[in-house]
């Protein structure tokens, strides 16, 4: 194969790789995957209405249980415990969007979340951040500004996430403050906001709303979303009840997700785990529509198996993969969008068990036509850590997988019949005018995957591909360049962050 | 979570992880994966056809070609090159069972081939072996020992590679007769043989036949599977030919394998190759059904796509994911078992990237319906070299697909609406009956998979996966136990192994 490494020598062709992909909105042609029968689909329905019915569920926010209580449910105020008859909830359920578009703040970058449309995020929620230069540390907003500039570098991740890692060198009073104008500052994507109480909201809300013409604009073009996490089992508190609250009021997506490690927070049977995640979404979703009919809702997944001798979760465990395909039928069955997460894993470094169990909630996510796949980059040590070379990893996985969704032509030029012919029995294809009319941009183009032999990766390291990914991300930041935003838009949320720190200073954050 | 700690700890219970799970045969329940429509599954057959009858395929071995003629084809003996009628073809691949059983030694350890069967197999072919004890060296027969006793001890491999690693430190004319023995006598599951011209097969089946009362019973039930390549593009030559008509006639499975790397050995368009792919394999079909109608024969695939700016093979890339998912809509129209593989990646070392890209072989030859999937464990550098790690490595993710695909129940026990109802909303199911019955068995185990937090696994040495990896596979070949044998056959196949030796000393295998 010399004749072919001479001529590329030769041409310095430079094929594009994730990090120079152009910005497409990402569709799954697939079939989805069914891993139950629509018997068993229909045994997770009844099991969850008859929690519903039966056990009920706490909502610890004196405004949801007056929601609950106007629509006609079962309310019981000395315990805030809410029984919610099958018929209210469905009919509730039914006032949910199949599918809604997500405005981005460069019109270009929105996105449709729902039916065959998939959205990768990172990463979103750790505590630590950590890379091969200066280790594991707390978060600061630099590793977060960091990472949401890896985010805007690759156009194969959709959007950006709320605290891909927590600013902890911020007072927490108003780091909400700083992490809302980094992220729509730093990247023209669709994003996420917080969802905790109601002045925390108000302010992402109203930082937003000035990117999209004001608040009634917004409210009719979802600029923001969220994630909302049931305290399982079957309780929502009041910081997220509040952040659920004003979202849906304000016109905003929320993506209600119980968090159910089978065995601590639901039964150690998955099935039970997975019919009581569907009482605690719908229960969720339903109460968005008691707030606004019609506001964006996505039903969330996050079920997994708990490590019974260690009390630790298990990420990316064919238990986890069950319950993202499975979750994908109940959301189906609903007409809901849904969401998985993509980049699941218990390792504590960017090793071979953190990329296969990566993939272990990859491959499930795409089969199970999840729309927005969550942590799909940069998440490491059960989603404790923020890894920068993760991120790189995972980025590659997710632009493999697009490429694979992408698919490939079937038709008279791709065949190639009259080149087959001429090359004939025992020839190669090197040389051929079918080949070097499609040399440089015929296959995917790795981001750190070697395709070196042996000797020649030795002599030139021998680095891993953890290492190779440091490199990566250190050479995509130094060439980060920050999308253009109105001066004026900018100004208005600098002078927002410097009032609203000034007022909440020393303030309690919970209302 | 302490609760939960301090409980197992006094327990001490050992769950099943994959080297101490029991054999059984895999299923695959799911639906298979379309990725193409049934048009274009028609056009990649119409595109075969035309090339079999049009350019035609070289067999470079005269039998071949004296039975091409005898059934009618167009045979150019002065090329040596077959033209191919459609109607010869398919009535001729039509003779072919869609599956057989693949018998073992231990007959409780036998399989079926085709249907929704599953067969994971370890990797073939190597050149190299690695482990973090040695490093890099070409492989030796104990190398080769030690990949056979692994595959004994983990029952989620189904099947023992003829050549795991090839031993360089044997002469060239006898090492299949040391490799074959140690292939039988290490374990007791399915095994496959060499397909290298005449004599190297003969003295394969020979000796098979020894563990299964003579030729004759073996032409009836067979015990020995074998690969043939295609030298891509449209050649078979006299060493794969001989190997085919050997094992046909004996009655002994063929998997017929082109490997095309496109843009080299086929069109740079991965639907030309997968049209050239297609006409290769079924030529191989059709000529084992020539030599014996009935003779268990299986449809592979092994087409990716070349790293243009060097040459190298793409292995666990989009294409070659891609290629595996249409080759198994083709196999299907066929009626024809098909054989993929599972571990394929471009990686040096056991790191990240021969992970995931493993993981991109893997799962698409699930939702292919592959029946034999090889290389499923210890493949890295392209499979020039077998890695110990990565064999354990493998394993881990092989033993997560099964344990996927053996599903999860749901049914009254499981749903655990009692149980839910009794925790209630806020509780926790650590204590329930419905948990400390299921305590130690509930969830996949895992075999290297950490679950530890990050100062637990920091303070107990902090090893990644590979390095846990290489602390397995010492165990398990320090505990390995030979399975059983009777003495006469151990003896019969010493004496025949012993004569041929003497026999083939200095003597050229290519007849």
């Amino acid at each position: 194969m010399t004749r072919a490494r001479r001529r590329t020598e030769s041409r310095r062709a430079s094929p594009i790789d994730a990090s120079s992909a152009p910005f497409r909105s990402l569709r799954n042609p697939w079939p989805p995957l069914e891993v139950i029968s629509a018997d068993e689909v229909e045994r997770l329905h009844e099991a969850a209405m008859h929690i519903l019915e039966n056990v009920g569920v706490e909502f610890l926010d004196a405004e949801a249980l007056d929601l609950w209580a106007r629509a006609g449910a079962d309310v019981d105020r000395s315990i805030q415990r809410v029984r919610i008859d099958r018929g209210l909830l469905l009919e509730t359920v039914a006032k949910a969007p199949s599918s809604f578009t997500l405005h981005a703040r460069n019109p270009a970058r929105s996105v449709v979340i729902g039916g065959d449309h998939v959205v990768f995020s990172p990463v979103g929620g750790p505590a630590y951040s950590t890379n091969f230069e200066r280790g594991r540390r707390p978060g600061t907003l630099a590793d977060y500004e960091d990472l949401i500039r890896l985010t805007q570098a690759f156009n194969v991740l959709h959007h950006g996430s709320e605290g891909h890692v927590e600013p902890a060198d911020l007072p927490a009073t108003t780091r909400h403050l700083d992490g809302m104008r980094a992220l729509m500052t730093l990247t023209d994507k669709t994003i996420m906001g917080p969802a905790r109480g109601r002045l925390v909201t108000a302010d992402a809300i109203e930082m937003t709303a000035m990117l999209f013409g004001g608040r009634d604009s917004l409210r009719e073009r979802p600029g923001l979303i969220t994630i909302v996490n049931v305290n399982s089992p079957l309780r929502y508190d009041d910081w997220m009840l509040g952040g659920l609250i004003t979202y849906a009021r304000a016109g905003q997506a929320v993506i209600v997700t119980p968090f159910i490690l089978a065995g601590a927070m639901g039964p150690i049977t998955i099935a039970g785990a997975m019919a009581q995640q569907n009482a605690e979404a719908l229960a969720g979703v339903a109460l968005t529509q008691l707030v606004r009919p019609g506001a964006p809702v996505v039903y969330g997944g996050f079920t997994t198996d708990t490590h019974m001798r260690s009390g630790n979760p298990s990420f990316g465990s064919p238990e986890g993969a069950w319950a993202i395909l499975a979750g994908g039928q109940l959301a189906r069955r609903y007409g809901l969008p849904y969401r998985t997460s993509g980049g699941l894993n218990s390792s504590n470094l960017p090793d071979a068990q953190a990329a296969y169990e990566s993939l272990m909630s990859l491959w499930p996510s795409v089969l199970a036509h999840a729309n927005f796949i969550y942590h799909a980059a940069g998440w490491i040590e059960s989603g404790l850590t923020a890894s920068y070379e993760k991120f790189i990893l995972d980025v590659e996985a997710v632009a493999m997988i697009e490429s694979l969704l992408n698919g490939f032509a079937i038709d008279d030029d791709t065949l190639a019949l009259p080149y087959i012919e001429q090359v004939g029995p025992g020839g190669h294809h090197f040389d051929t005018a079918h080949t070097l009319a499609r040399y440089s941009t015929a296959f995917y183009n790795p981001l750190v995957s070697s395709r070196q032999a042996y000797e020649a990766w030795a002599e030139s390291g021998g680095l891993d591909a953890a290492q190779r990914a440091h490199r990566r991300w250190k050479e995509l930041l130094a060439n980060y360049e920050r999308p253009p935003m109105d001066p004026g838009i900018r100004q208005a949320l600098d002078d927002y962050v410097a009032r609203r720190a000034r007022e909440l200073d020393g303030k309690s954050l919970r209302t």
